[in-house]
């Protein structure tokens, strides 16, 4: 079974870089990568706390949030 | 050719957990993976200040150096 990743991101060049290079990394073969522009959908946001994702961009990877550089605050996306 | 990815860190707690779970995720097909302990090996402190290294831990995928959450600032392994 793979295992869930989710990178969040707002569109932020910041968000762009990483998404081009962090998420090209992912081995496909093991992780499933869904990417979700928190800009664009915003019923998403709580979902990313929930997470612990307190800034994009962002990958969660199963239950763990790692916060990859900072683009812009989550606060600042509501 | 594969793609060169070093991984930086202190063998800080944050450090450890990103190591865990992000390193896994990489697609090890196409990506060569090398794991630095910056605290042991402080002859590498250089090389990761010219990727663009700030804090640990941080991943450089080529030339792009991507700061995962925080757990030591370089200035304090020096």
């Amino acid at each position: 079974m793979k295992t869930n990743t989710v990178f969040y991101h707002a569109g932020c060049p910041v968000c762009v870089d990483a998404e081009q290079l962090v998420v090209d990394t992912i081995d496909r073969e093991r992780f499933d990568v869904e990417v979700v522009h928190l800009g664009e959908s915003k019923d998403r946001i709580s979902e990313a706390e929930a997470a612990g994702v307190k800034s994009v961009p962002a990958l969660v990877v199963g239950q763990n949030a790692y916060h990859i550089n900072f683009g812009a605050s989550i606060a600042d996306l509501k």
